[in-house]
């Protein structure tokens, strides 16, 4: 079964916002074996709306659209809707009352405008939106389902998990949708892809491979869709054997890990504890770890130390040392991590000092020029990596490079 | 003069990957006058890539497509667009020289895929990629333009900005897109509107007003397509001058800026510095402000305090209040901030500690409260929040309200 996903407003088309609603939903939808056709951004537009609208119930059983339902003018989502499918809007006595009880919570009268959030088309089912004031709506034509969702990311997000999932696992018979990801480094993607290629070429059809190439990390994605999971879930397993046999040295996990819940895992596994000391990733690498749940329970501490003065007062960087070779070196890049090592107790730590740009930069050591330091139980070092002309790109790439050092140190504990 | 965007990549319509790419393409291309009518993400699918090409060359003069030119079996774009346009693969020696060199520097031997990468269709003019492997490609139909670019971003954005536009704005005579937005904040958005209805509805038809809500903020954007830029700026500034006039005390900036571009830019302005302590927020708070050039004039420091002694440790926080009132108060959140400022000796520090969950919850203390602390020169106070029920959102929110705390702080500064 196909899905079409719709995201509606001018803020995406004039680059102003992130749409990350069409990623929450396409992952939704292939989790239950539902396979997205097509997203499509457009402007809060009555004709745009329409046309795509009439494009996506061609070609896809289920349409999501997310967008254009908020209580002012320039949302046109819900008049567009209940005019393409010939019905009227009445008012509707329970979200009216869960919206004023929103509103007094924050101290906001119920006005006009929240009337008309409270206004639905007669021939819709309503979904209700427990964590905002802009319900979703079920619309069906043909055996064809149309659900408007609000736009902001988490109301949408509540809506999918506990109302439109559901019910489309309810009224249609859904197949299924495998993904499997075996994650590989070290190796660059065209060797990898010339070192797998008999073994690419003898896939059953069905299996599709990916390359997913990122800084040290090349994902191998093998995906099927709409077939019985079990069986082919059994095929990859075999697959991915065979594939460890030809680059075993390569592998660094499976599935949709990242290289930091790679790290995650082993330091819960292991009882192990981490602290970070960052200069130039600024804070990155310690959002990463704590955006996890769970992540309290190993993660320690982190230290963005900006200034020379916290280098020295916090984490223990010599002065001394910082004046003859400079804080983007590699004895203040040990340092660092020693340092952030001692004041936490933990086991491990990390860190960074580099030029993230754009100025800061010299003849001998460009922007992008950052030293990633370990400090681990049994020793310390600091490798030199370039990480690139931008500061946004630097930032990134340091982050991901020391995450992926500290994989490379836990894995090789026994 | 109109655009579509096409990202194409089987991982996007599966959500493994966040499409960042279309953003970036929408701002430049906006900047430039030029209208996005669409954007739409389609899979590695041959007949979808030609598909969606008719349709968006029926309805716009440029269409840049990113993705699909990996050297691996799986990205097809380079073929499907030779075919589509009639044209055949030839080897590019400039570019396989290129990308000879690019893999020497990482001591990788160029090989039959690489080759691959180095052959272009004859009809295009190839676009070089200076970051990357993949070449871009211009090609030209009945005077309107298809661009293909590799999906990395990075090399992407290097090719938009180095290329593509130059080369579209020496082709086409564009006219100008305007977008202005004035940030309002500490009213609510169906207040807000009721209060500026009649100025809404007496603005002139060609401007275009959208509200962007978020927490504790609305923008409000007024838009004009393919204008007189000078005169229509003028307009904008006479209708924010009457706007001012209507909410005068609920104004907190113009433009695009963030609220931590707007703390960025006082605190460099006035040459005041801040420290950052963070619990629950983990780093983001940080990175929010390392990510901006420029912030190490004034970002002195940022601790990540996950554990009870690292709050104590190095921040100063006392294990008695930890004892008797929580690390999630009132107490330890004042603590943090005045440790943070007190080690740094920075003017001004924030401070989150909160439930970010899914377990650490309790009755008094549900899963998503918050105290943001905030210490200055002349005072420290708390304030709580309740940030919601999932984890990134209680992270992302506590660090834009710890954030919004601050600028309202800074610009009672006179």
């Amino acid at each position: 079964m196909k899905a079409t996903i719709i995201t509606i407003g001018d803020e995406i088309l004039i680059g102003q916002i992130l749409d990350t609603n069409s990623r929450y939903i396409s992952r939704a939808l292939n989790a239950h074996g539902i396979v997205v056709a097509e997203r499509t951004s457009i402007g809060d537009n009555r004709a745009q709306i329409i046309e795509t609208l009439d494009r996506a119930l061609a070609q896809s059983e289920v349409v999501i659209i997310t967008g254009g339902l908020g209580p002012t003018k320039d949302d046109i989502t819900k008049h567009t809707l209940c005019d393409y499918f010939g019905s009227t809007l009445r008012y509707d006595e329970r979200e009216a009352e869960h919206i004023r009880t929103m509103l007094e919570v924050r101290n906001i009268a119920f006005n006009e405008l929240n009337r008309g959030q409270a206004m639905v088309p007669e021939c819709c089912t309503v979904l209700h939106n427990a964590h905002g004031t802009a319900p979703g709506m079920w619309f069906e034509r043909e055996g064809r389902v149309v659900i408007s969702l609000p736009g902001v990311p988490f109301e949408m997000q509540h809506l999918i998990d506990d109302e439109v999932m559901p019910r489309l696992c309810k009224q249609f018979e859904l197949r299924e949708i495998v993904h499997r990801t075996m994650i590989t480094f070290g190796i660059a993607e065209s060797i990898l892809a010339e070192r797998i290629a008999a073994w690419e070429d003898a896939l059953p059809e069905y299996l599709h491979l990916a390359y997913l190439p990122a800084p040290n990390v090349v994902r191998l994605r093998l995906s099927a869709y709409e077939v019985e999971g079990k069986e082919v879930s059994r095929e990859i397993d075999a697959q991915f054997t065979k594939l460890q046999e030809i680059i075993p040295n390569n592998i660094a996990g499976f599935e949709e890990a990242s290289v930091e819940e790679l790290v995650h895992n082993i330091l819960t596994e292991k009882g192990l504890t981490l602290a970070v000391a960052e200069s130039c990733t600024g804070g990155v690498i310690a959002s990463k770890f704590t955006a996890q749940a769970g992540a309290s329970t190993y993660f320690l501490c982190g230290v963005v130390a900006y200034s020379n003065d916290i280098k020295c007062n916090v984490l223990g960087v010599k002065y001394a040392d910082i004046e003859r070779v400079g804080a983007v070196s590699e004895a203040v890049a040990m340092s660092m991590a020693d340092g952030a090592r001692a004041i936490s107790g933990a086991n491990f730590a990390i860190s960074t000092t580099g030029i993230a740009g754009p100025t800061g930069g010299s003849a001998e050591k460009p922007v992008g020029t950052v030293w990633i330091g370990i400090s681990t139980p049994t020793k310390t070092y600091a490798v030199l990596k370039h990480c690139g002309t931008d500061r946004s790109q630097i930032i990134s790439r340091a982050s991901a490079y020391a995450i992926a050092l500290l994989y490379e140190e836990l894995k090789s504990i026994k």
